[in-house]
């Protein structure tokens, strides 16, 4: 058949997680631990299967696990939704955002997003109708220049999508990015999808800035979370959207005809663990820190120039002393001769990013984020 | 916001069971079981979560899912997919519809469907911008009228969607069905997506023919299935298509999108269980015959007139001798005045359904099925 998605390829993470087997690498690429998550959560799967939990749970979710949800945001971010009304449970994140692009954008509706960014917006826009609009942000920083976003703007800009901690990038979006938003948008009718996967990694003093801590934002956004990295079982595929509730009613009509629900035991196991393990998520931060300090350390004697890393579980390593290959052909030369496979950043992007990054996840046991960095210290 | 879907409410399973709790009804409305699974499905799932199996599964599903469904199929229909190339895990069946759906229809595309229809292939439909194109079926027998088949077809058309065993008129397809299916569009570039969800659950001698057992059409066709009815565990939400390898890359580029990947340890979970105890899904026939038998013969002194069920754990019921209530309303009054919550036909019927009839879910204990059946013969 004709394609609908001529361009499209296999993601890249599946391609160098295969790659990466094939080559017997150290697999850096594509972001899930190679450890396990609470015993407790696990326990508390166990327990609501051997009780019977096994049937649809309602469309929008299990009441405990959006009760769990809406008093998480309040203890975070100051603002407590309607658990009814304003959450929905979905398969994994990926879900609740392809289900927002759907539910909101139309044919010849225009969608900005901020390259690089992650690869699963644009496909859920071009299969909506809807017209990419992209501002590429220049490392190290990564920061939208708030100038050029205004240029993107046009009567038929519908939404903009966002994503802090930033996966590719690693950095986050400070208060003045909001603001700036705010400014830009207030006096037009488009809405705000922001992807927060990442909300509880990240390293800074303010920590991270969510789209719900937002007072006028959070009228017109959708903020996605799951819960795959934060209890480090990305397996499960359980995740949610916060929205007003006549945003999230449209969701709810597509989700209920995307998947309909999201695997029950799953639910309330989280629930649980919501409930009885905050500090879990409070101390990831600390957590991943010391992660990303022995990758960094581990690397200090290689050629790579490593980039100031503010949140998620990655890490921007520029390999421009080491070769002159493209960011692509690098990472397949790395998986296949020096044995780490990781991401190439360009992927992420739309435009020509002539930089010389690559991303490596660090959501690792140190023993194998310290022979990785062995191998490549050696190149 | 504008609505996409303005048109759409809330699906009427999610209304009459949270109808039936409200009015502490007996829900034999929305199809899920009140009886527990397999405990070995449920052993080998905490199995695997305890192992570690915690992270992403392959996009395309676990290895040895798609290889025992490749064995099952060849098992029942003679034919053996290439799990590599040819099944897709998707988030229960619904998602594989909506997949399969977004991936081969493009606006203005007609598609084709056979009323009463399951209420998710609508609006995935009208999402990909494709037009709506319906036969509607009569009681009691709901065959497909081929001559009229004939005349909905148009050079626009692309998908013809069926659905067998038949929820919700508990009916299924002949070899002579799928005989005229073949002769009215092997000449043209039309889909088949045949949805199986109740593959395992058919009366007849012959036993349900699959899609699958079709050598020209299963060229040209995306067999669906799932794990939930077969296994009493509606809430796991896992489920699959079959199709050929040019029809699966295209699901697959939705599917990676959507979704990404499905639970990974309930889909380990399910492996073994095909593997080990085929004779569960062997056995279900006479399993669901009991249950259905015993509805059947509890309602035998009451007004309400039973039609015949050849597949499906759905029972339909016509009423006219009761009520002269249309059957949205009489399902209202049903659990609100009698206690028993069931579903209407016509929400499945985009054009007049003047029947009088509703479904009984007969996936229940038998004191349940004779507790509801005592409350129906009262009125
Ligand atoms: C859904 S697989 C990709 C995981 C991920 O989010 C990443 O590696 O960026
Ligand atoms: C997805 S909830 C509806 C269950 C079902 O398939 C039915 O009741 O027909």
């Amino acid at each position: 058949p004709a394609s609908k998605l001529p361009a499209l390829g296999t993601t890249i993470f599946t391609q160098m997680s295969a790659l990466a087997q094939q080559h017997n690498a150290i697999n850096l690429s594509q972001g899930f631990p190679d450890f396990d998550g609470p015993r407790y959560l696990q326990q508390r799967l166990a327990y609501h299967v051997s009780q019977g939990a096994n049937q649809y749970a309602p469309m929008t979710g299990a009441a405990a696990l959006r009760e769990a949800i809406a008093d998480k945001t309040a203890a975070l971010y100051g603002y407590l939704p309607d658990s009814n009304e304003e959450i929905t449970v979905t398969a994994g994140a990926t879900e609740a955002l392809y289900a927002a692009i759907t539910a909101l954008v139309r044919p010849g509706d225009e969608v900005i997003c901020f390259d690089p960014s992650y690869d699963s917006y644009a496909p859920a826009v071009t299969l909506a109708g809807g017209v990419m609009k992209r501002q590429t942000l220049q490392p190290p920083a990564f920061r939208v220049d708030w100038q050029e976003f205004h240029q993107l703007l046009s009567p038929r800009t519908r939404l903009v999508i966002l994503n802090t901690p930033h996966n590719p990038s690693a950095t986050v979006w400070q208060q003045s990015d909001f603001a700036a938003l705010w400014q830009a948008i207030a006096d037009k009718e488009i809405y705000v999808l922001s992807d927060e996967v990442y909300e509880h990694i990240c390293f800074t003093d303010e920590g991270h800035h969510s789209v719900l801590a937002q007072p006028q934002l959070r009228e017109r956004a959708i903020a996605v979370s799951s819960f795959g990295k934060t209890f480090h079982m990305t397996g499960w595929k359980v995740g949610y959207c916060v929205a007003p509730p006549a945003l999230s009613a449209e969701i709810r009509k597509v989700h209920q005809y995307l998947t309909f629900s999201v695997n029950t035991p799953a639910q309330l196991a989280l629930a649980d663990m919501l409930r009885a393990e905050p500090q879990h998520y409070r101390e990831l931060p600390a957590f991943y820190r010391a992660r990303r300090d022995c990758l960094v350390q581990a690397l200090s004697n290689s050629r790579f120039n490593i980039l100031p890393c503010t949140g998620t579980y990655f890490l921007l390593a520029d390999y421009s002393a080491i070769s002159d290959l493209d960011d692509v052909s690098f990472c397949r030369w790395l998986t296949e001769k020096v044995g780490v496979a990781a991401i190439p950043l360009s992927v992420f992007c739309a435009e020509s990013f002539p930089h010389r990054l690559i991303r490596l996840c660090f959501a690792k046991q140190e023993t194998t984020l310290i022979a990785a960095a062995e191998r490549l210290c050696q190149i």
